[in-house]
């Protein structure tokens, strides 16, 4: 039996299993970042990804400088996902023979100016040879206070399901891409050059506003249905208020499918999180104050796991493939 | 230019330019761990390393049940070499197609086996696929009083040069694996299943013994040129000292020349570490007490980063290749 068929959940669930328990990990496998506890009234927050060329990212696509980025966003966005404040991240890098020093450095540059973008330092990491692509892996971490970092797993029945920015751009970008199209700038810097909303989740969290917090990184229906099944309670979506770019809009007024995107395109970046409507106004607050727009987009409701989204002649079917698939089926 | 030609020390030299700083951050890129104050009196270390298929390991010579245990003892070697208490660790997998779901957890079972052994807690990681070879990155935690972490830093002029175990064992069962023969079984088991020097490591460091100390991943004379750069002094080693297991020495009867693998070989995971001729009766304790031999094989001389090694007829020339180099020259 291959791997393929297999998606990384299950490995997720295997090790989850059996990976054994201690006294200060407040929280292991299965959430934005593992929480452990540090000094009095302080977690510390940690997160690791890996980014492998010729699957998380083609070179012809993305320039090295950029590459550099992303490696540091898509792990400070798991932090802001739970509330923390960015503090330390380690590098370790598989690097091909035929990478110059040029493109080492171009590469290396990206990754300390994003790093000093978020107030991150790297504090360490690892390099060697590659036989085959780049690989780079990023283990970052960060503080809360103890009260104060939000998991995936509060969202109650009744609360407001509210998503920052806007959704789809960066996979409508990258469909563009692989079709031979050129994406319009606007979007494809929203594919490889992203922002983790760092200062957003970290003002919701020190409100004590959002119940259960995530980043899509998989999608938004499927990082939806992460939070909902570790909730376990269900939500309805209202198609309508998903917050779209006027980019995207006028894609969709050509191709309608591309609602799709939209729902299931996944690497926005922007972060998903629940909370009671009575927190709607102190949300707007901080959407003013960070200039990042917060929408709400539906409502959790007491259903296990289950999500419906509502257009405008009733429940639409949802797209077949949500969340994004390292092993796809190959039957 | 490709990066052929450039040792990863470059590499880390350019992050260490570069990286910035942080008030929590007490020592940052170039020691075997990073040291972050976490509460009060108590630090951690943190370290990460990356073991890639082709450059780090080939699957004929090491079964995937070893390998997943020498993931984690590769990073609590680092851990150990600063005096830490190992915590917790994060995996991140790239996993190619071919991979079986036996073969992944046969992986998974060495490395929770040797978490287990090692008393550190998986706390996360991240999967994906590999469009190329297998890839392991580990990031692991220890803690450490304020007052009693071992930089590489430390050494001092008078200071006893001692080691852990035996050196040599691993290079030379992977001398012969390259050149088709079959290794003895305990020279097979110190390359495929090293131990890290944990209870060793605490130990010394709680007793406040080593003045500077750093785990032998490069080989002997690699690591302990780390160590006399970062301390700003020089050793003079005697031969006659080098700690051999008997399967090394019979070994070294057929070919002397064998001897370049015990000063220079590498993956040894033993301690070098420097103390005052003073803490030798305390280091003989720790050694019978732990039952992990000690050895003293030199001293410390006022000779900045100078390493002289005296056989029985005065100073030999020190092997050409001295520390494992993942980008090796090309011409």
């Amino acid at each position: 039996m291959k791997l393929a068929g297999r998606d990384e959940f299950s490995i997720i669930g295997f090790l989850k299993s059996r990976c054994g328990s201690s006294e200060c990990l407040i929280r292991g496998i299965g959430d934005d970042c593992a929480v452990t506890t540090i000094g009095p009234g302080e977690v510390q927050l940690i997160t690791t990804d890996l980014l492998t060329e010729g699957v998380h990212f083609k070179r012809e696509w993305i320039g090295l400088n950029a590459l550099g980025r992303k490696a540091v966003t898509v792990n400070v966005s798991d932090l802001a996902a739970m509330g923390a404040e960015p503090r330390f991240l380690f590098l370790s890098l598989a690097i091909p023979d035929l990478l110059t020093i040029a493109d080492l450095e171009n590469l290396l540059d990206g990754f300390l100016s994003a790093c000093s973008g978020y107030g991150i330092t790297l504090a360490g990491g690892d390099t060697c040879r590659s036989a085959s692509g780049l690989t780079l892996s990023v283990t970052a971490y960060g503080v809360a206070a103890e009260a104060a970092w939000v998991g995936r797993d509060g969202a109650e029945v009744g609360d407001a399901v509210c998503v920052t920015g806007t959704v789809g751009d960066s996979a409508l970008a990258l469909q563009q891409l692989f079709s031979g199209q050129t994406p319009e700038e606007q979007l494809l810097q929203r594919h490889i050059d992203p922002t983790a909303r760092v200062e957003v989740g970290r003002r919701l969290a020190a409100g004590d506003i959002p119940t259960a917090m995530i980043d899509i990184s998989d999608g938004l229906l499927g990082d939806l249905e992460h939070l909902l099944s570790a909730s376990g309670v269900g939500a309805d979506l209202k198609l309508d208020l998903l917050p779209l770019s006027s980019s995207f809009r006028s894609a969709l007024t050509n191709n309608a499918s591309l609602i799709d995107l939209a729902l299931a395109g996944g690497e926005d970046y922007e972060l998903l999180f629940t909370a009671p409507p009575s927190a709607l106004p102190m949300i707007d607050d901080i959407a003013a104050s960070t200039g990042v727009p917060i929408g709400r987009i539906g409502s959790i409701v007491e259903r296990h796991s289950e999500l419906k989204v509502y257009g405008p002649d009733g429940v639409i079917p949802l797209p077949a493939k949500r969340g994004y698939k390292h092993f796809p089926e190959t039957g």
